[in-house]
């Protein structure tokens, strides 16, 4: 397929093409080839009038807490109402054992072979801000192809989740009904991050997962408390994170999580905060990049390259000092 | 003064020249003409074989804990021992209000003049990168000038606290026996790093101080289970973060505090965690640096600057993929 017949497949192609062109996309998305990195911008740029009107999720949760349950059962209740649904993942980890949270569909079973889904395991090389770039790419290819929610799912890592927190539109974090779990969150800047908090395996001990909804809530309001740094207008309506109770094995909750979503969706329209928050994304995002081709192309230099292993060992030894080193090293790479 | 003035000053002067070589020396180290820097390295390399001999001690709490009175009251307690205490602070809200945390010595009327106590005031101008910088250059100063216990003291901002955890060996938070306090302090990333939790006021309502304690002690628990990023190994003593009441106005828990300082310090040694701390922090403090640099090349390059309204203006408009602005301007700094 060339670029041009990619872009065409996806925008206007019939299931089964519109199937492969996106998954050819996503491939030379993920090419490290330079010649692909070109076309594949190109294809970028062409696909993004085309990207922007579906809700992106994340969803980030500890292991065990029953993620890929959830987004099943998610999915297919969505699916049911006609909307098209693509599942994408963020994990670091899958570029150090080179598998994947979702490589093995077999554990979202009926959303997997659900014409009206689209799952996407992790990219399984290269830094996280590599892997998620790609994932970013591959979440705006999705759009293109009229896939009206995009659930980003992550492991409970705090960097990875960071980068999912910086390109969904609704950020939700699963938790299980266990005293210390909330606090792991808090620490992470997980919970001060969430928009809406599933407490899931309610079913299982509800009197805990009460107690737990309690605790998560009180302490949502004490980490508001403070002052957010983005202050509010006077009477501007503000989405105040919530707490809700779920069992995904049993699919009950779903509905009212779906609820949710909704009205978080329509308030955050009505402020203007969704379209604020997507560009400050972007633009954060761009500088992220950039810093990291800044580090790569630095470390690459082969005049620091020489440099560094010596200025490491005078650095450790506390021969020399650390600011002084950063500047010799910056020296290195501008000097003639 | 000469550089070599400065240098003899510090290491061999009397008390007068001494402290008249300290401020020329961190003048010198704050300065930012070019030829000043150069003379500013070649000064701290000469300093830094005399440095590395003190405690360095990071206090941080949010403004009304009483942190100036309990530096006052433990800065004190130490002279009277023998010991020669320097007193820097890390305050980025001095850059903006061209004011510092402790440019008004009045707030430690007596340490200010006890001649075995040495305070700085906050650098006031740049970035927090920038301002921190120049205080981990004038510890080293401190140091070299015999100084042998440097105290660096920080606001509850997020980020400063985190860059004096980065330059200290022992790092301690303030609290008040709030509810709220403690969760906000975890919600930054404070709590975790802590090596002591002193809950200050607490004579005002004992009955508060013990709960916090208590609950704070439980806290860093919770926060510790689930695994450290530093594995220890098999039988390695690993310090265990501590919580303890004070009262700094009537200076009482003063004592405890320093013994549990002194304990610290004994456990570090021996088990080789703080000379590995010393060692870690130097490099990352060194990445920090250059990632500072990098940047700021960057954005001063004449091709970047440009280029970059426009670029901006189509990633926000979303007609440019984040990452694909990334590339474009990248390129146009490297480019010929």
């Amino acid at each position: 397929m060339t670029p041009e017949q990619i872009q065409h497949g996806i925008l206007q192609g019939n299931p089964a093409v519109q199937r492969r062109a996106m998954a050819k996309a996503i491939t030379l998305l993920e090419s490290t080839r330079p010649d692909h990195r070109v076309q594949a911008d190109a294809l970028l740029t062409s696909l993004l009038p085309h990207t922007g009107q579906a809700l992106r999720l994340g969803i980030s949760g500890v292991p065990g807490v029953g993620k890929s349950t959830f987004i099943e059962a998610l999915g297919l209740f969505l699916t049911r109402q006609g909307h098209r649904v693509a599942v994408l993942a963020i994990d670091p980890s899958s570029t150090v054992s080179g598998g994947s949270i979702l490589g093995d569909k077999t554990r979202m079973e009926q959303l997997s072979v659900d014409p009206n889904a689209y799952i996407r395991p992790s990219p399984s090389s290269g830094t996280l801000g590599g892997v998620a770039e790609k994932t970013r790419e591959a979440m705006l290819v999705c759009e293109a192809a009229g896939y009206d929610v995009v659930i980003v799912e992550t492991v409970g890592v705090g960097q990875s989740e960071i980068a999912v927190h910086g390109m969904t539109d609704m950020y939700c974090v699963l938790q299980l009904p266990n005293a210390g779990d909330d606090l792991q969150a808090i620490k992470k800047g997980v919970m001060e991050r969430a928009d809406l908090v599933v407490i899931n395996k309610a079913d299982i001990d509800p009197h805990a997962a009460t107690r737990a909804q309690a605790q998560i809530t009180s302490s949502l309001r004490l980490l508001g408390m403070h002052g957010h740094p983005e202050h509010a207008a006077h009477n501007e309506q503000l989405w105040q994170p919530r707490v809700l109770q779920l069992s995904a094995l049993k699919a009950e909750g779903v509905e009212q999580f779906w609820q949710s979503v909704q009205d978080f969706r329509q308030l955050q329209t009505a402020n203007g905060r969704l379209a604020r928050r997507r560009e400050q994304q972007s633009l954060a995002w761009m500088w992220e990049r950039i810093d990291a081709g800044l580090k790569q192309a630095f470390q690459q230099h082969p005049k620091v390259q020489a440099l560094l292993p010596q200025v490491v060992g005078e650095v450790s030894s506390g021969r020399l000092a650390a600011s002084t080193a950063a500047r010799q090293l910056l020296a290195a790479q501008a000097g003639p």
